[in-house]
């Protein structure tokens, strides 16, 4: 008889908004929640016994009630309270991860009265993924679709040439991606004191805009890495990153045909291509420890 | 035998971007470029007889080649060069329509050298049509995916009940929406001088903005007509105004089940519906215009 | 002060599956509603006042009410009852349309009892539009993202030639669409019989593949006309078809620095290419007729 | 210093459409295929030297060559021809990943010459990926999109019912999902006759869709479950399935404010919701075999 291997389950994409009211001043979270038990659940994939599934629908319940119970300090927080929540409540749960994404807002600049009106920023969305086994935490926080281009102080030359390769090398070029990263914190254990999440999100994605501007690239790899080791160097409670960077393509215009010349020094006009396109993945570690992130970041 | 209507043919979705270089400090302009042509077409039709025809091919690589000779100035100027070539070099043209996607770029703040790194900002895509016809220009300007939400000063009482109403009326709820828009300027001539179609739209947006902030609604409709109000007042340049307004929904989850009250005053959590939406279309009229901007908006 | 001009208003999107039982045959139909009203709507805009205002909600509810009342016979003979009732039954609707999107569903074959096992088909979706104004109807019906290619049979040749045109003459290529089509029946009123309208839709459907198949293409053009002379001379209930065609390129890759032929008499690899692409759009109307379905052709 | 963990790069997304022209008869396989490449890779990272580093673009073409060469007998063999090249070609290439989604079209019946007119057919969207370590081979085939639906035969009921849960039980309810499934081969070495690809995908598709039909489902799991062990059961070639399933909830509308019983024996009317979805994921395997498919399904 086959064997029934890792599962999970749960209700995904819960839309949640949290408002605040301070007077007339109003915050607001806005948050995709995504909870997947596992645990002692041989029964109902054999016999669709129920006697141990916390339906779905309790756990979006759950995800709203705890909205409004305990607020929403920030998605990994939000993320610790109802994975802990599941574990400990729910004798047949043995794990529990909660994924969540987060949109972010501006305030809009306007003559009324009161602070309560937004504009979603639009920029990349915020990632937090939390589990828990009763024992010990993991926290994987990260973003994604956050497009970044350096117009200059990119090249690609002196690499392996085969019966196919045709590429002339290139020594100045357009480098654009869209970044999709997952980093994780060290924090393990409720003895612990849990890190600033907010100001530890706001500073990685400083660090890896500016570790993107001030490289010089030869490679998307290097850039890459160099995104890494910034973020392993300047944050102490991360200690490993993933990325997956596609290389979004800028081919120059031929403009010869119409008697013009496309060059760089000048200011030049690039064809953006959709696909195919170059995709570059790796993970960063603080030296001595191990890699867990794995290999393929889901939108999630 | 069948008679043949309307038509237009073009390469549509171009996607250029043009770097622009003033010593170490690079200018960007990212572009999706769409070109409809229309005129003598019949015998295309009737009897593929392509003598009239300039292929799509040639639509795309003008576009390029333009974005160099003329560089981009704004979407509402790049269009408007393309635009009159097409008319006036071909004679079975007579009439060509450029619609352009904008997509912003900000700059990321760096300690290294040079100012040629880009993140993208990922708010609203800025939209542009033109159409010359030999004669006339149309332009509409416009923005989509400008998503805003005020959390209170917006109520829903008053309305009709019929055997099918059974929506209780709301006095404090969450307003949002994804302002899709359109204006069209009453520049059509050559002889006038053209608007500044940057700072234009710069103060459109920001009027838009104000508008919906500052208005406490009875209705999205009372909102979009305070919007539209506000720009025809303000713009001189322009004389019509459409909106496409899909009321995105956020419900009070009702939390009584768990012995919470969900009010409002003290904040509250809501669940942001996907589908379905109210839709909520209108145009506003500078007194005296006409309305020429078709009751569908599209996408492009 | 700015004067409202045309306007409309309900409720998008409304995803309704109506399944009906004959013992232990089901039955599925699998719609997309979107109603949208217009009429006396002044003070709304104006002032807020919901006097005349049938909430989008009631537009929701009477969906679902009218799948039960009256089943789903067919998306247009729905729509009819939904236009209808709006605009008898409310004094300010001077206007109603309704659109509707089907999706198509197959039955899986099994060893099973009963018949009530389905799998999406999952190739075009349906389309239908009714507009009712109390006195007189409009049906438009249609498809969309039904993608055909013919792998020979086609040409591209003798085109013009201007100083931007590099492309090189085409003598058997791949032509490749997603089909896009909107047809108007010229049935108008309650006193005539309305067309059978799940038959036409299965004819005009099948009419627009056999001619797309059966048609040697010198031009997408061509192609798209033969299409709709097609649908004109067979089907009596229909005066007017537009389509809107992207050309989706399907490039023949060049492998002789690989010491390759990519000829096409032997078969051939081809690129596949997403972005840019031609884009062809044109009305064919039966002789006398006028053209009304607009220009451009929106999703629902 | 960081470490360089787990990385990979290539080319994503080629998308390769292969003719084969039997006299009039032309056949097609319409392929996006993805390379991801590991080695020896440090260089790269750290200081941006290619040395290593066979470009994106040579996989590209390498991609278009085979094409040609081998031809595309299946999605597996297409992916194992290109697989082994990389390994064995580049020595710094230790690991090659070959991804590839299907589409399928079926032909357009007409009455003219020839058979080399097709339509998308547009269901589910087939894959296959492709390890190759130089020694030993991983096939993963599997699928995504295939939307089906019992309209009866569905339960939930005898659940766990803590504070949060409000949900009544379920006696009749509309089964749906979007199947995406991965099933592993025990195919690993050269010296073993491979697989005949497509007859199997053929067969796991009837298995798949024959289970789901057949099971009368107490619980989603108990279905995954079921056409889990089908497969196994079946498939000799096959050790390991994995699925990701999305409970599509269909909601029975409650009619009774319109004075409507909306009961499932006559025949109901749903509202099929988008988000929230409950989310079903399991691995089944052969007795004996380990799971190896990772617990999330990408799209690639």
């Amino acid at each position: 008889m086959p064997i029934l291997g890792p599962n999970q389950y749960g209700k995904a994409e819960n839309r949640v908004v949290k408002i605040t009211r301070n007077g007339a001043t109003h915050h607001i979270r806005d948050l995709n929640v995504s909870v997947s038990l596992s645990g002692d659940m041989d029964e109902v994939h054999h016999r669709g016994s129920n006697a141990h599934v916390l339906p779905t629908d309790t756990t979006k319940n759950t995800v709203y009630a705890f909205a409004k119970e305990y607020g929403v300090e920030s998605p990994e927080q939000f993320g610790i309270h109802l994975a802990r929540h599941f574990v400990t409540s729910q004798e047949p749960i043995h794990r529990a991860r909660v994924r969540v994404e987060e949109y972010a807002w501006e305030r809009i600049e306007h003559a009324g009265q009161g602070a309560h009106s937004f504009v979603r920023k639009g920029q990349e969305t915020r990632l937090a993924q939390v589990t828990y086994d009763g024992s010990s935490w993991e926290v994987v926080s990260g973003l994604k679709d956050l497009t970044v281009l350096n117009s200059t102080d990119s090249e690609f030359r002196g690499f392996v040439r085969d019966e196919y390769t045709t590429l002339p090398e290139a020594h100045d070029r357009v480098l654009a991606t869209d970044v999709s990263a997952r980093w994780r914190f060290n924090w393990t254990g409720d003895e612990r004191q849990t890190p600033a999440w907010d100001a530890s999100y706001a500073q990685v994605k400083d660090h890896l805009l500016r570790a993107f501007a001030e490289t010089y690239s030869r490679s998307l790899q290097q850039t890459l890495y160099a995104m890494g080791t910034r973020i392993i160097d300047h944050r102490d409670e991360i200690d490993e990153v993933r990325f997956s960077l596609p290389n979004k393509h800028h081919f120059l215009v031929d403009l010869e045909p119409f008697g013009m010349e496309n060059d760089t020094p000048d200011g030049a006009v690039y064809f953006a291509a959709d696909r195919p396109y170059g995709l570059i993945e790796a993970t960063v570690l603080r030296d001595g420890c191990e890699a867990k992130i794995p290999a393929d970041l889901t939108n999630l």
